[in-house]
């Protein structure tokens, strides 16, 4: 690797632009955002999600603020396709969010795309096709004339097919898949025949959506493409340019921006980045950007975590700790002088003024999230910290927010003693933190559990003392144990997150569950642990736990 | 949120630049890469490295090409010093290495920091303070000619220091911190006080490093600053003009592109793009963009599966499964159409030609990794894949990268009956790939084994059948009983992940472990598995298994 490459690979070419206006612009508006978590989204994950996830994330779509959705495939899965009829029939849809719908260029996939939406309010059926020569010459096996008679061919079907269906408000959406490898004026003239052949106008919406498929230069260089076909295309006053960048190089984000400062209209992307390899372009994070601009993104972030649990459960994908504005890590700092000056700059921001705290890009409350500074408190050999001795000498292993929620904790407890702390002080305060945490008029000391089987799911009756020490019992079901606390406590907790694991061994195992719970109107998320030898009565505990360090307690 | 937020944030003002060159710009090599690995991405750890974490990344560093590593904050902490005299009295760094120290504008800071590297051949000594407004008047109530004339005393007060060790080549960086949110005609007067104080010239060489502290604009804006300085920097042809960028937006590494368009010659970052926050600049992720672009980056990701391996350790920190170049979903399609494009290019790809293979946009095997097409093998019921029917039905829960193996191996099978599987085919699939691997020559049966303590760790003592039906006892030690077999064992594999948990319930439990390896010579990995009720026995059973599946087997 480290010969030069120059005969594999060869620089992208530039685009001879050298009155480009972008580098000049400024961003001043949010574009039309397009989700396709539900569509390029969905066709990168390992198990694709089943109908109940996929009508889960669609409902927090809409619920974001996203007027434009691409629902699925229906040609090509039989689940999309029901999907999208259930949207449709079962009337799922806003009046104000149109969904979209993928096909390739086939007469067959192309009626069966046509009837799977057929009845909506609004529809944007979406063509594509690859059009780079590498596609040209090595999978099709065709030429530029045989591209455009094609796309030509399929496009007038479609009109044809959705002349049938005034009822429906019919937009095209046509894409020439692995546009930023393709010959400028290749795609141009596609993109013209496109356009010519549904003959958008006034009355004839149309989206022409250019992808970056594959990142194969910088984003400047995809901006300039961006600028040259905003020059160039056709009838352009009643087209939407759209753009569609991936991640290949990291720079998807960037290729997004530059374009909406080179004419783009639209964008398209899914949540936290998810898609093919390195992804689709984050529109999180170019909201954000945005909104850091003083730009209203008409997309709702004010509770950005409980958005990626969601996320992380219905993709079954991670999102990295340092992801920009919602990782666990990012509102974070572990430097004593950036502690300082960011407590200097939350002393001297006034509310209502313009945002300057220090290491903030953003003011993290309006993400529904906290500032934390981490205090490293390290033994006395210096050899770890506070989730390194828990570790060593309890065996207690901290989910990584719950490592920042403590270490807050922990600084309080060090600011106000001269003296390091030892593991057995910061295990004390763990214990009376997570475990035995007994705020004003909160407390609810467990009696004991019964399950049951119920028809709903798991059952159990649960008994407890309240603050005024009376006894207590209910009865609540859920899809397990925790659920069923839940329920039967009758308190407006969300469960984030759950871990379960065994500490110690032989006759002295017993079982540590961890329980992340948010309630509504508190920033941020609180924790709660139990210990026992039963698991069930751990998962209780923890529950329990986490309620009452939220203030609340249920009698 | 959805309310516009122009009262608490405000674009970021553009530069008047109109005759900017970079955008007609193309890349034509690679920058001078400083890795702050051990320093601004240490500082961001809720562990910081102890010292031999620090040691071992310190040589995964130097063994990949990095000629510049800031090694630590030696008078912030006496772990630093520590290290960094030991690199330095213990001659491991290679005569073209340079390592470089940081410290804040304090006499007594300055002063320790150059005791901790003197002796050294040549050394970076990094200065830095903030300049921006917000810290101006904010965090240090001084105006800009009080922060010039701080920077003279203290870069008069390192000259000083600096002559009395002329054994010792040194240079100066010096970073205006918070850069990017300065006004530029003051990071210019500071920056020329800097190069002033210190006679920057033909025998005193300089850095100047321009940091995104935060970033705050498009990166755009960034390169169009990044460009003013390149021009207006004083003793310009003696400065190296350096920069540092973070990635609070989301573009780290469009901004070092840009930038390095721009003028600049050296950048900063981590492996990765650890560091506070958001990261610091993927260096891997730009210096592999650029090897796409047929530059030699001067850096080696032949094995970009062990580096990834040895920083997740160090850092403790995972690898999102969609980073670029290395996340474990990169080189995967799950798309048929991707599939069969990819299919064609594989085999129109020549030897020796342009790499030119459609949706892959570097060749897996020049980082030591493979591509990958996932079929989803779907049940009967639609409602689920490969690894949910094997958790559903037999408790196995598989690693990320070994559903990526297993479905490839599905796949074959698929592709060789018309039939659906069912879930108990994929089961003695799974049994037979992982549990029983045998293949020619290479066969190990085993029949027992013994642990012992050793004063070089835990000991084992192994026996197998040799693939000639002949008894082996063998004897390894290593720091558990997996390195103890391994060592037994005496082939070169190495451990790359170990995942071990509990399967069934009550009396029929069982543990299942997994091990990922691999082997000199042989792109990717080979996972094994082993089941027992014993968990030493499963895992000497995973890694006789996955010994096997490579071809080796131990006799």
């Amino acid at each position: 690797m480290l010969a030069i490459p120059s005969q594999k690979y060869r620089a992208f070419p530039v685009v001879h632009l050298p009155d480009r206006q972008w580098p000049s612009r400024t961003l001043a508006q949010a574009p039309i955002w397009l989700s396709t978590d539900l569509r390029d989204g969905n066709q990168a994950l390992f198990e694709p999600m089943n109908r109940e996830r996929k009508l889960r994330l669609f409902h927090q779509l809409v619920g974001m603020g996203f007027k434009e959705i691409e629902v699925g495939f229906p040609s090509a899965s039989q689940t999309d396709y029901d999907i999208v009829r259930h949207l449709i029939d079962a009337q799922l849809i806003p009046a104000d969010v149109t969904p979209m719908v993928i096909t390739q260029l086939r007469e067959d996939l192309i009626t069966t795309t046509v009837h799977s939406v057929a009845g909506a309010r609004r529809v944007i059926v979406h063509l594509y096709n690859a059009i780079a020569p590498a596609f040209r010459e090595i999978v099709f096996g065709m030429d530029v004339p045989q591209i455009i008679a094609m796309v030509e061919h399929h496009i007038h079907l479609l009109k044809r097919l959705t002349q049938a269906h005034p009822e429906t408000e019919w937009v095209l959406q046509y894409s020439p898949e692995t546009f930023c490898m393709a010959e400028l004026e290749v795609s141009l003239q596609v993109c013209n025949a496109a356009i010519a052949a549904w003959d958008a106008g006034p009355q004839r919406p149309m989206i022409i959506n250019l992808p970056t498929t594959v990142e194969v230069s910088t984003p400047n260089v995809f901006a300039d493409q961006i600028e040259w076909m905003d020059r160039h295309l056709a009838r352009r006053e009643h087209i939407v340019l759209s753009v569609h960048p991936h991640n290949d190089r990291g720079t998807g984000v960037a290729c997004a921006e530059q374009a909406l400062l080179a004419g783009a209209q639209r964008v398209e992307g899914c949540l936290f980045g998810n898609g093919e390899r390195s992804g689709n372009l984050d529109v999180v994070t170019l909201a954000l950007n945005l909104y850091t601009q003083g730009i209203a993104p008409g997309l709702d972030f004010s509770d950005i975590s409980g958005i990626a649990r969601i996320a992380e459960e219905c993709t079954a994908l991670p999102i990295h700790p340092r992801h920009p504005y919602v990782g666990d890590l990012v509102f974070t700092a572990f430097s004593g002088s950036h502690q300082d000056a960011i407590a200097k700059g939350f002393a001297a921001q006034k509310p209502d003024a313009l945002w300057r705290v220090p290491y903030l890009p953003i003011d993290p409350n309006d993400l529904g999230r906290t500032y934390d500074s981490i205090v490293r408190v390290n033994s006395q050999s210096g050899k770890g910290g506070i989730a390194y001795l828990l570790q060593r000498d309890h065996g207690m292993v901290l989910p990584r927010r719950m490592q920042i929620e403590f270490s807050a904790i922990v600084q309080a407890m060090a600011d106000g003693s001269e003296a390091e702390l030892s593991s057995q002080q910061i295990w004390d305060l763990f214990q009376a933190t997570y475990m035995r945490p007994h705020q004003k008029g909160a407390s609810m000391h467990y009696l004991g559990h019964r399950l049951f089987d119920d028809a709903q799911g798991q059952g159990i009756e649960l008994q407890w003392l309240d603050a005024q020490g009376q006894p207590q019992t209910r009865i609540g079901t859920g899809n397990g144990p925790i659920a069923a606390t839940v329920a039967a406590l009758n308190l407006p907790v969300r469960i984030d997150s759950y871990e379960e694991r065994s500490v110690g061994g032989g006759a002295e195992v017993s079982a540590v569950a961890i329980v992340e719970a948010s309630f509504p109107g508190v920033p941020g998320s609180r924790f709660g642990a139990g210990k026992d030898a039963n698991i069930v009565k751990a998962s209780v505990l923890a529950v329990l736990n986490a309620a009452m360090r939220c203030g609340h307690g249920a009698g």
